[in-house]
C-alpha cells in the first residue's frame, strides 16, 4: 500500500508544486505532468517517473485505471492522497486524480532523424504553452516526421504544453535549439523551407508538398526573426477575407500541417 | 479635457472591473473591451461605448492613436487614468492602455442573413473563450458568411473572447442560438450540413463546399450532442496519423473552414 499524504504541508507536496514555476524546474530539471492520458504517454515514452501522487476518489477518464497502474509500476515513490491536498498539486485545475513529477526529458537536433521527403515543422520563439502544444497536437495529428522548437520563451516540457499537446509532446519526435542550429540542420535534410508570413505574396496551397517540406512558424506577436527571410526560404500567407490579418498562431500550423498532408495523401 | 482618476478605489474602476465576472456582465448588459484594436473594431461595428478609460502613458500599438481617438469621440464617458489605476483594470494582463465599457451587443438569428451558397460555422456548447475567439478569428479570415454559437457554455461577448478574437467578434456576422434554433434555421437555408466527429468515417477533404456548407463543431470535452446525428447531417473527421485522436477545437476549426475556402477559391 503507498503511503497516503493527508497534509497539504506535507513536504513532498509543497516541493511537487513548486514544479509549476519555470525557476524551479529549470534548477531541478523536473516537470509536473497532470492527468491519466498525459502520464500514459510519458511512460510509453520512457520518461523517468520520480513521483506519482494519486487521489483515488478523484481519478477518472477513459484512462484512468490503465495510467494508475502504469504510474505504480513506473514510478520510483507512490503516494496516495487525498482530495485536498491533491487540489494542492493541481491548482484547482485538473482534477483527475494523478500528477507525476518526471525528470525533464532532453530533446535536441542530434537525436532527431529523418525519413525521406520529410515534413518537419519549425516554431520560433513560441510565448504561450497553449500554442505549442496545441501545434505539437497537430503535427502529431498530420503525421509530421518531427518539430523543432527554436529559441523558445517557454520551456517545451512545462506543465502547461503537456497538457495542452495531450501528451504528444512525448511521444513526437521533438527537439530544442536555437535558431543558428535549425536553420543548419534544415538546410541539411535538403526539403525545401517555407516561411509562414503574413506579408508573402504567395497562398500556402501553392506549395508542394509532395516531396517534402518545413513548415516554419513565427512567433504570435512578432512573427518570425531576419533570420528567415533568405534565397532558399520561400515565404507564403493564409488568404484572409476578413478584418483580421492573421490566424491564431495554432490554427494557422493546422491549417498549413493539413494542407501538407492533404497534397500527400492523394 | 478628460476626469483623471488616480485612486484604484474609484467607483467607476470598481464598477468597471467587475465586468470580469460573468455575474456582474449578464445583470448589467454590459462588457470590456480592451486594447487599441479590439475597441476600433467595436466601434466600427456600431458598440455603444458607455465608458473610456485611457492611460496615455500606455497607451501603445499599432492602432493606438485612432482607437484612442475614436474612444474619445464614441464614448459617453472618457477617463484618464495612471498606470496604478489602469492595472486594476487591465488585471496586469494587457497592458495597452485603453479599456472600454460597452453594452453588450445582441445577436440572433433573425438578424443573419445569408448569400446564395454560404459558408457557415456553428459551434455548440464551447466551453474556452480563447477557443470561440480563435473560432470566430479563423472563420474571418476564411471569408464565411456566418457563425452561429449554440447553447454556448460562455458568453459570446466575453472579454476573452473579444481579445482572442482580436475584435472580429463585433464585425463577423455571429448569433446565439439554442441547438434546435439552430438546426431549423440551418435547414432552411438549404446549404448541406456537415457535423466533425472523430468517429466519422468520411475525411473532412472528402466534402464538397461548392455549393456552400455549414460545418459544425462540438464542445471541447464531449463533442457534438445527439442532435446532430441525423439523416441529412454528414459525419467528417480529420485523419489523425498519431497518438492523438483529435486536434485542439480551434484547429479542428480552422482546417476545415480553410478546406472550404480552398475549394471555393479554385
Amino acid at each position: 500500500m503507498p503511503t497516503t499524504i493527508t497534509s497539504r504541508q506535507n513536504p513532498r507536496v509543497k516541493q511537487a508544486a513548486a514544479l509549476r514555476n519555470r525557476k524551479s524546474r529549470d534548477e531541478r530539471q523536473q516537470t509536473l505532468v497532470y492527468g491519466p492520458r498525459e502520464t500514459l504517454r510519458a511512460i510509453e515514452a520512457g520518461a523517468e517517473v520520480l513521483e506519482a501522487f494519486l487521489c483515488s476518489a478523484l481519478l477518472r477518464g477513459a484512462d484512468a485505471d490503465a495510467a494508475a497502474n502504469a504510474a505504480r509500476e513506473a514510478a520510483a515513490e507512490v503516494y496516495e492522497t487525498t482530495p485536498e491536498v491533491f487540489e494542492k498539486l493541481a491548482y484547482g485545475d485538473r482534477l483527475d486524480g494523478m500528477v507525476s513529477v518526471i525528470r525533464t526529458p532532453q530533446r535536441t537536433l542530434a537525436e532527431l532523424t529523418l525519413g525521406p521527403q520529410p515534413l518537419v515543422a519549425v516554431i520560433e520563439g513560441v510565448e504561450k504553452p497553449g500554442n505549442l502544444g496545441a501545434v505539437l497536437r497537430s503535427a502529431d495529428g498530420a503525421g509530421f516526421d518531427a518539430v523543432v522548437v527554436a529559441d523558445p520563451v517557454i520551456d517545451l516540457f512545462g506543465p502547461n504544453v503537456i497538457r495542452a499537446s495531450t501528451g504528444a509532446v512525448f511521444t513526437k519526435s521533438v527537439a530544442v535549439a536555437t535558431v543558428d542550429q535549425t536553420l543548419a540542420w534544415l538546410r541539411g535534410s535538403g526539403a525545401p523551407i517555407y516561411a509562414t508570413r503574413p506579408d508573402a505574396t504567395q497562398p500556402y496551397t501553392a506549395a508542394d508538398f509532395s516531396a517534402g517540406g518545413v513548415i516554419v512558424l513565427g512567433a504570435e506577436a512578432t512573427g518570425l526573426t531576419g533570420a528567415w527571410h533568405a534565397d532558399d526560404i520561400t515565404p507564403l500567407c493564409l488568404p484572409m477575407h476578413g478584418v483580421c490579418d492573421s490566424l491564431n498562431l495554432s490554427a494557422t500550423a493546422a491549417v498549413l500541417f493539413y494542407e501538407a498532408l492533404r497534397q500527400r495523401s492523394q
